[in-house]
């Protein structure tokens, strides 16, 4: 365990466009907490948003906060009553630790906790850094056929299971995808680990879905230029019927049109990507159809699945990576994120010390 | 059981605004079948919008058919095989009757049956008639204590408890119900024998509420000219905390929005009231909070239920009913459903014929 | 708040029929928890069960510990942390607090939590003292209008939320409960509240029976002497069906039976009342018929929906009581709850000080 | 289409071990039915059973009936209404048909119909057969890609579905499954399909289990002589952490024992074996930590997504397979499925008339 008085070195973001690497000081566990020596830390779309704009709706940076929320790491030091876990674990860190005492905490839905602390989500502190400090039973861990970078890879991994699940995804299911980002590529294998017979994914860019292809869809759509009806019947011929769950990961208002005119009566259209704060839509379509049409807000009980998923090898999501950095050139990995140069999908943070 | 040649009085919509009084031959019941003497009709908003327009959303009327579509009457011929029922038997008619063979049949949600016929839906002629033949399996025997009107009245009942059902209402719920019209009354009737601890009913006739009050609603709000988000925080107050479920029973832009912002973080908004066909909305509110949005399309499995609720006294729906016409009269009686004067609700149609 | 010298009067088991009444220290309350000066008590039948056998099943009382766990009391003091609360505030105490970290508290089933501290269960002392202290986050206010009687009463009360919940009851359904404990009455109370259409109640004291017809049961059997097939062709004619749900709260033999016998095929058959260890029963019934056999460990997000229930009105507990004595007097109230003499249903120990 | 008047040679079961080949006449098709030259039949244990004891507890053979229910075949005569079939088409067929009319049919669960004909189930004759009519909408068409005997075992696949669906195994599941015949096999297929993480499979010879893991059990273990409880524990170490579901299809006691004790509190223990009427189980165990116990009765809905689940690859059925006849050496086949010889798990009869 490094004295607390060892520097840490982080990626903070001070304002708009203002990212800074500095020295911090060592966190120390509290009870039930521990102290991890952070290993890998993927940057996800919602950092660059941070880096870009200074807030994502009503999340408002006002005070210099470090970035990063897919974290993996070393257990370093142990609080009082960590029972579970001991210094040298290789862990997955979960980034958002409830309050555990309101009603959503009492009845699963711990994602909803009008409380809960998760990283780089101001005013919280992120895992952009050398140590970090986090609820132990909040920490999972890995068996070692399981990376550093896997264990990284577990937090959109939750996501793209969260949305799978609340889409009603089981044995047997017809899935349309669309969006062939980090997300749409982890809801696609997702939906085939819970048996889905056939996932079709859609976007704009055909070396996205390329990608997709290889990574196990069953069958892929660019939708570019195309009208939202037309590409409904044309999801329907290639699945061979319309799908009972949709989920759409682009945030394109016609790809919202698309799944609502594709999904089946009776089914589910999960909305994982965002667009504008108002979006006209032929909600009607839906409704008298009776598609559910439901939001996700991060994950609950997700994590453990998730690493479970990619240790029996079920799921393979290696092949999202596509770049990897230092801690030390943090910048760099950001502007790769920013541009997608490169066909960039996720962008991976070493941020262990150089030997 | 009457001559099939004797004549059958029924009130036929021709075209736009061109409702007629004929006599029609009387039909006869198949196997399975059961001919019905009707006694008892309730006009819908949907009978009065066919009769307006001529159409509802794909729906259009290109032959003269029979209206009406929530009926009572009386068992007066029995086709071979039927079992449950006897000549005499006073019943209550299901007016949709699926193929009983696609998925939808099969997996219990008949209510989306591609192939259902629902009386005065076109081109299957309604219920406005002396004699009306229907699956017997679909006639719904009425205990002696409940009424030829409260018969009819299981329809809309029907529609209010699938909502309910839909929007997971369940002891201790809080609820919202917009729109005090016939839906949004029988809306609040349901959830408060699901067992909802508060239902709060919003209009903008002051008349509507008190009958919502007088029926049992424990608050309620005339939301005309108010703003979307300051009434979300005046329902929450009412109801002392967010609705785990919100009905929207009015159509109105303003009341969708009211429902967004008002349900609770994981909580249910089921939309039954359509306005334009496409609509703006903040959609993204409900999505991150991820309240689910639903819509109904009439019901399933809902009558033998409706029915138990008023045989056993757990619900009062004759407040309904506010205006009562004969067979004959039916142009009067659509008149007043459509116009709404006297503070009408429920107009009811006597087809019984006169002694 | 009263100084941590002050004496604390409280009902401790020693061992196997040596129930003392002695003072202890007054607990004061850490981070998160309040103290809470206890007014009522309720005695379950589990305390009688400590107090006469000093253990339930592997749960052995090996030190001296506090009975009770059926609690409602003033805060009289606030640890660090507690916000919702406030000195003075009547609550009543959901004595169960669980880990808050294992999967089962995180998936919204704290009731199985391993790690549980449950009031009165070894090795946890309980409630039958003047001053407790407990997490505030499992203290609930009391409105005005709920006594600290109704308060102590929401424990049973939960139990039978929490049976009526398992057992999947809603409205319309015929419900078949066995035994007319507490436990039973506040499951039949329950299964009225969510919108049950029919409850019939069986025992084989009459005097218990009228009970459960004085507060709503629809029906009610004596099963004494009869044979659990008959019974269940009795249940079935009473209900008018045979029930979608039913609940067994008497532990008998031939109990289990019927309402194995009964339940309607993809039903549920939910058993709260325990026997003997190894039962033998025709399981091939439930099993062909798809009736679920399900049992119930205490409860989980109850409190709030029982608290609600009260408050509204929608159920009346009171009658339950049929004793009172204060916590000077608690081995006659034992005792009383032991013979049951007097038709003794519910006993209360009222904890407050004597003027 | 062959003429009404040729013969259709036919296994009948005239009485207790008295099962003979005759000629019968060749059916017809009545509206919405189609006739089928049946391919492929499987044997399945009830069949064996009823030919050895001439009833399966309330279901006895009082007539001469033909055996099989596991059949697969071509459309050799449409009936009036029939859409979605046309002569040629290669269909599996569901051997049970409801009555469509019911409260169990109109909610989707048509299994639990009371009045379901189903093959070879007294009185309604079975498949083994040349020449068989049936519902349209019950006859599954096969693509290309599955074979007829494929198509034969979708039967006890759909079992085995729906024994996990009631088990409520879905992504990352841990599985233990009772038995390793064919219902054991086809229940651990299905449990990897939906995503379980690890499926142990029980037995007691060491031959089936080797099939198991050679079909892709996780793990067996050979519970010849084994204590339940010290079972369970291996179970448990077997599959690093209790199993959520556990399914059990050997009807042993020690083995409905073993389930109990190993199921994960709050998980779910399904029965598919059947022993004797009466068993004497630690059923307390079960209930105190809530693991719910279901049976199953045939399936409902399983056909259409068993048939995705071959079509797919997603599951090899074809291991199961270990001898085949001809319809005329009908008596063989079920020699061999009584005794096992040779280690049989699925004896197929093809019935279409040799070259």
């Amino acid at each position: 365990m490094p004295a607390a008085t060892d520097t840490n070195l982080s990626a903070v973001l001070y304002s708009v466009k203002n990212l800074r690497l500095e020295e911090r000081p060592i966190p120390q566990p509290g009870p039930n907490e521990v102290q991890i020596e952070i290993q890998e830390v993927g940057i996800c779309g919602s950092d660059v948003h941070y880096w870009q704009r200074g807030c994502i709706g009503d999340f408002v940076v006002k005070a210099p906060m470090v970035l990063g929320h897919e974290p993996s790491g070393i257990v370093s030091a142990l609080g009082d009553g960590v029972k579970h876990l001991k210094i040298g674990d290789r862990v997955a860190i979960e980034p958002g630790v409830p309050c555990r005492m309101c009603d959503w905490c009492k009845e699963g839905k711990y994602n909803l906790c009008p409380d809960i602390t998760f990283s780089a989500t101001p005013p919280y502190h992120g895992t952009l850094t050398r140590y970090y400090v986090h609820a132990a039973d909040f920490c999972h861990k890995l068996p070692d056929n399981v990376s550093f970078e896997e264990g990284a890879l577990l937090e959109p991994l939750s996501v793209g299971l969260h949305a799978c699940r609340r889409a009603n995804i089981t044995l047997g299911s017809h899935v349309l995808v669309c969006g062939a980002g980090p997300i749409g590529l982890v809801s696609m294998l997702c939906a085939k680990a819970m048996g889905a017979s056939k996932v079709v994914v859609t976007d704009i860019s055909d070396s996205r879905l390329k990608v997709a292809r290889d990574m196990g869809a069953d069958g892929t759509i660019n939708v570019g230029g195309k009208e939202p009806k037309a590409l409904a019947a044309e999801v329907i011929a290639l699945l061979e019927r319309a799908p009972n769950s949709s989920i759409e990961c682009s945030g394109a208002d016609a790809s919202i049109q698309l799944g609502i005119y594709a999904t089946k009566a009776g089914g589910t259209f999960v909305l994982v990507g965002m667009g504008a704060a108002e979006v006209k839509l032929p909600l009607i379509n839906a409704l008298v159809r009776e598609v559910d049409v439901r939001g996700i807000f991060r994950y609950a009980n997700c994590y453990p699945t998730a690493l479970e998923m990619v240790a029996t090898g079920r799921v393979n999501v290696k092949p999202l990576i596509t770049h990897r950095y230092t801690l030390e050139d943090s910048l760099d990995a950001f502007e790769t994120a920013r541009t997608g140069a490169g066909g960039a999908i996720k962008v991976m943070i070493h941020c262990g010390r150089q030997a």
